[in-house]
């Protein structure tokens, strides 16, 4: 039996999401809503939906599962309609800016005991789901050290920061979430450090585009993730772990495995440009992680509690760049 | 408006090209045939194609392309019979395993300027395209000197050997086709070295599962190829092509990024397993190449001159191997 | 002509230093001192010296330069001594522990105009000179985060770290050292997390095996530095620079360039196991650097003052670790 | 007790080895001879030897052992007049490039029972030599095929060509010599193509530039190597071994492990230029294992017979691409 999506939100995440999930071969698109007429109708056209009003998508009988990809603002209030409906949902990160709101959020999924998943994508990487699994197997023994690096190949227009967060919130908060999945606990200890290399105007919006954060749990284990908006060479997403038994690590992925020798040196490829090539398959197993999960009836990770303590670091982050000072999460 | 394909062929191949016809956005499978009564309603469905006998999808008004992927001993034929009908067509190499009865078969396309394209799926492997295009850019000036290395990560059994051509015409037979792809030049100077070293019931078989071959142009260029059966680590496929000014060559593509580091030293992944993960990219580049051609109304590389050539150098190592001399090759 | 050196110290880093000497061609090693009569005349042996008693060899007319490598202790007073002497002096790093007694004894060799150079070795190493040469010619563009990561192979005895001052002032001493020389500017902000994970009697002893730094300069730029005392595969040293139009690495030395692949994947070897191995060439060139500094008349980095600053970020890491706060450096 | 050295020829070769025994701890150059008085003079007074004649060396009562590091014409002679006078003798390679002069030559070794070793340096290259190890140690069971690729920086003047054999002789003999290590059978059977595509002069001059050579043992395996004069990105010299259990290769050594990241990709740097850089220790850890040999009373590998083959392959090489015909070896 195939499940029947009701999508929402049919821009670029959307839209990625939407072909996912026609390509699953176990899901369909029932439903599909946006604030732009002409993007829904291209969208439902393409995948073989019909286009209706949320409400109604969020309603219907004939929709057994909810997915999320409007703007920011908007996602708290989806989940708790999808939960009051009794739908999962697999909501775009992140709940909301403001961890108050996700808290009262995630009261109302409790309450129904509905199913509710974030969108970290990452997690679902081939390369750093591996990475993972092969810690949790034992292969590095005690985990001690984690290193993230993301950097973006450019950095977004400063009108964008303004209603981002900022960068800890916006752009870090992917690495919150990793470094909490690698290390299997905790963080309560938070400094962050930043800067406007990259662009004056994000400085003046009132942002970073150069940062810093060091973490460590309540049992010593140390986190260090560094972000920057411009990265010359392509989408920079690498991280390294290392534990009592050895290191793991997982590199980039270049765009061919092509190799010039000549009196300059061996010069290879760039890395895939940016998260749509980067992630592709990081979606898609995404999206299908959720559909099998709600088809076995299970919750999966991330959950919305993985996107509180996400949330709850990057606003500490936030908190240590414009204080100065050490920031402690509950 | 959509490019209407009838498909030959049902088997492994032939799912493979059908699913990436019914993909391409720009064509569909409209009709379907195999031997197999089951293999054909299978696809069909999957496809949304109907399923109809070989004579009549090569003679249908609203077939616009032939694809073929049925058995070799039947290229050949089918071949002429698209050419005859008007057909453009996209064969699995290789056209036959006798260079005579391939020279009358092209004779019919020629007399019928019709298009015909030769499957050899490795022109379009990214990595080694992208090779290609630095070549003719001349990022290493004059060609020189070429390594081919492929590796099939376990040996067929030895009954599938007996009617395979051997070696030299079943498995070298691509790297005989990259080896001209890369140089541009033709090779007229054959001599092959094999053996029985990974399974000798293959060897009883009158084949051989190890082998090389080298190969020279008549301006001196040389080409190296060695082929095993067996390669524990995976699929291995690379190709290094050294200049007067300068080397390039392509890797294999790895399961994953990830690599441990421990007191046993760096473990990286093993390479993708086989052909239908390694060249995947390959098989749908391959087949939009044809798309786009005959959209355009092109003749689309490698062509049934490039199966030709190919065949003859295998011609060339089979008989150098078999007679322990040097063949020339006109 | 000759440099003739007045060699203070015959344990293990003394044995490195004279044995550069003495092959340098440019140099040869005259008197050797140290407390323990059998290890100064071995190596006297060795190396075709004369042993001595420290105050002979300082106040020798025929010493042209101090080479210091007796315990930190009595670093600042011999530097002084060979100062008042009018003898220029490379002296193993640090100065002191005490950033006070430093200041003290840079006084000395400031009024005396004496050549003064600290034996940060790293600097010297080929691959991070080249690197910092790179950075230096603009190949980058502006630094703006810097990613510093060494690990030791395995822990001291918790009874040494006693003495050392902790790994901020003995272990990561090196690192700051080379933050100040990659970014080029001097560091503000410290905020260090630490913590015993791999020895719990280092953490007994009022030490940590594990830490990470954060520093930021006053222009914005950033520096992330990771330690462990613990790496399974080797000494690991590796450091990484990012600018404004590129990005700057450089890796570890494996023991073979030779790579095993089978099922399990693609084995490299570990990196080369300690400071000896890795850092003997490093050791070389810094002492010839010096050599052909007081043959020019000219004064070497890394210098008295480097040796101080690089002791208040260690100071200030060491404090930091203690209060939990961030730490402001003047 | 130092092994007395007498040295043959104090060009570069000899200077490497001087230098290197000098260094050795274990043995010193006691004489030394060339036919050019200055020479002589110079690497004499570097090392400490006295200068004398070859026939003076030879006989001297206070010489342990030969070093033979004159031009090729006087190689065979030498052995024997070392020979005859009982001393252990490490020649450079090759022995002669007459075979019959060479099997001559060893009847007088044989029957003097006299030590000899032949300089073929490769094998003791850190690299290469761990390679072999771990192919006798089982890493790889079986050994099927050995890949070697050499390729020089730049040409040598054609002048050169002229009396050196051939490049079959004088540069691939390296590459012949470490097949049969690899492998550990002999080759029956070799053919060979070859081209001046580098420069025309070598060609003018009866010789090629770019070559390759396939070979096969009695049982079935088979080494590929290739050559080239040339190669703008150092000097190549890669080997790699497949066997029915894995792989394993042996890379380039790199200037430094410096990378640098930007639009253009990710460029390494070149490898080593040439041979005294690339081998230095190589050729430190061939004469350190004739003087271990001596010292013990064994004699070292590689010997005469192994020079004697590989001149061998070298004849049958050159003669078959001379002919452009298989030509079988005994």
């Amino acid at each position: 039996m195939m499940i029947r999506f009701g999508v929402l939100g049919a821009g670029r995440i959307g839209k990625v999401h939407a072909r996912i999930i026609a390509a699953s071969g176990k899901a369909k698109v029932a439903y599909l809503a946006d604030a732009m007429p002409k993007a829904a109708a291209d969208l439902a056209a393409e995948v073989g939906a019909t286009v209706a009003s949320v409400e109604d998508i969020i309603k219907a009988k004939d929709v057994d599962a909810i997915l999320i990809a409007t703007p920011t603002g908007t996602h708290a209030d989806l989940i708790e309609a999808a939960s009051n409906a009794g739908k999962p949902a697999l909501c775009e990160k992140p709940v909301s800016l403001s961890v108050e709101r996700i808290v009262s959020c995630l009261k109302t999924v409790d309450k129904n005991k509905s199913v509710l998943m974030i969108g970290f994508n990452r997690r679902f990487d081939p390369n750093f789901a591996a990475l993972e699994q092969r810690i949790r197997k034992g292969d590095i023994g005690e985990v001690e050290l984690v290193t993230i690096i993301s950097r973006d190949p450019a950095p977004p227009p400063a009108d964008y920061v303004k209603g981002s967060g900022g960068l800890y919130r916006d752009m870090m908060i992917h690495d919150f979430d990793m470094a909490r999945f690698l290390v299997g606990e905790e963080f309560v200890t938070v400094h962050a450090l930043g800067a406007s290399l990259v662009d004056k105007a994000i400085g003046a919006a009132g942002d970073v585009d150069t940062a810093s954060v060091q973490m460590q749990t309540a049992s010593g284990k140390i986190a260090v993730i560094t972000n920057s908006r411009r990265a010359t060479y392509g989408y920079d997403q690498r991280m390294e772990v290392h534990g009592s038994k050895g290191m793991l690590r997982a590199g980039n992925v270049h765009n061919t495995t092509v190799e010039l020798a000549n009196g300059h040196g061996f010069l290879g490829d760039p890395v895939l440009n940016f998260f749509t090539e980067r992630y592709g398959q990081a979606y898609a197993n995404e999206v299908n992680t959720f559909i099998a999960a709600i088809a076995d009836g299970k919750s999966p990770r991330p959950n919305g509690f993985d996107g509180l303590q996400a949330q709850k670091l990057a606003d500490a982050a936030t908190e240590s760049w414009q204080s100065g000072k050490v920031v402690k999460v509950q």
